[in-house]
């Protein structure tokens, strides 16, 4: 027990470091957050005390740095906790039922953590109702993720789901209009009818949107940009397509 | 010079080292870059002979991976070159004289080369006329930067100030209104008159705006988003509003 940190612990399953200060506040705050150990610098412990319901246990900087990647920008925080439950698509689909306005987005393939981080922190503030990811090609929550989403995986619902057109029939099914991005669409996204529920559907910038994927959509359109640039960052491109759904009619 | 590669070279003053596909191929293809020296691994020999005027030295990976930090994600491409020629504002300005309609976007305090690069990268996507950065808190082009750029860069005049309030007023002089913006606006950006000529101002995302380049503006706006958000990442705050002011009116 006295070798800690002398080596980094990495996390078991269903477990999650998380670091920075938006992310680890963020966390202490959730009442579903389950939590393991919370390490924290001196400087941070009034920060700290105002939240926490474990007392967190006083480290030097160097201490948490081993437990990152080099770059990791952790602030004097680490949480040892365990990862949000993810959601049924079912959850989302009767969260929706007494809503005349929703809308949730579906990404097709994205696996950069942070790409991802990025898009749930935009997703929380364009009143997103859910991020819908595949299970097989998505990465699980971790630090950086958490890290890049600023503290917002904490109020947003993440479903993993097996198949996506599946999901896509789901929710069409339950009065979701589909709108899958690509950048040879026709149609620019100033013409989506923002009234109603959608769902916008996100393929990685590489690749774009599987074939299948988009054959499901009810519509195609492209976000309007100059001739120079082949593509956006996704996590910009997503972040764009929520800004423009949560605009009032 | 046998030596070489056994400790990474460091770039030289006005010398940067490009890494990544996009990059290095946007830099190979821009005329006005001068070139010094290309490094590449085997399999991008083909791509990289479409380009480049200079022959590439073959080199095995580990090579390139000794010139950059660990995370650098450089694909097998290093390119040695001159940084970018920066432009004064009175050139943006004469190039703003035949236009209707145009924009160009002022950084206060923006100090990640990622988020830069970032941004460049959308400013190019909306037609933005140039980037206009405080000299003194703003890093210089580099490799990061150009990377997440992703070739960008060499579309994108860059303007270096040393007074952004004086920048501000040479804009408004020239026909420019200028919009800063601030989560505490009372007013949405969808209330911005899209014609005519935009200067956009934005801050950093801890910080914001300076008050005296925010008292500065013509007007002040947000985005509008939900209360659980403090704010957005900044790449993503700036392309959106460089998206919206595109638009057509």
């Amino acid at each position: 027990m006295n070798k800690k940190f002398t080596k980094p612990e990495k996390p078991q399953k269903n477990q999650v470091i998380l670091y920075g200060r938006h992310a680890v506040l963020a966390a202490l705050s959730n009442p579903k957050r389950e939590i393991y150990k919370l390490l924290c610098t001196k400087e941070n412990l009034d920060e700290i005390h105002r939240l926490s319901k474990i007392a967190p246990q006083v480290v030097e900087r160097k201490e948490i740095d081993k437990l990152f990647p080099n770059d990791a920008v952790h602030q004097g925080f680490a949480l040892f906790c365990k990862s949000l439950p993810t959601y049924a698509l079912e959850d989302i689909i009767s969260m929706s039922q007494d809503k005349d306005k929703c809308h949730v987005l579906i990404l097709d393939q994205v696996s950069d953590p942070q790409n991802i981080g990025a898009i749930i922190r935009s997703a929380v503030a364009f009143n997103t109702l859910a991020l819908i990811i595949q299970d097989k090609n998505s990465p699980y929550e971790s630090g950086s993720m958490a890290k890049a989403a600023a503290g917002m995986i904490e109020h947003l619902p993440i479903v993993r789901v097996t198949n996506l057109s599946r999901a896509i029939e789901q929710l069409q099914k339950a009065g979701f209009w589909t709108i899958g991005f690509d950048g040879y669409a026709k149609d620019s996204i100033d013409k989506v009818n923002r009234s109603g529920k959608t769902a916008i559907v996100m393929g990685s910038e590489g690749k774009g949107m599987r074939r299948l994927v988009e054959e499901n959509c009810d519509m195609a359109v492209r976000l309007p940009m100059s001739p120079l640039t082949e593509s956006l960052n996704v996590a910009v491109a997503a972040s764009i397509a929520l800004y423009e759904i949560n605009k009032e009619e």
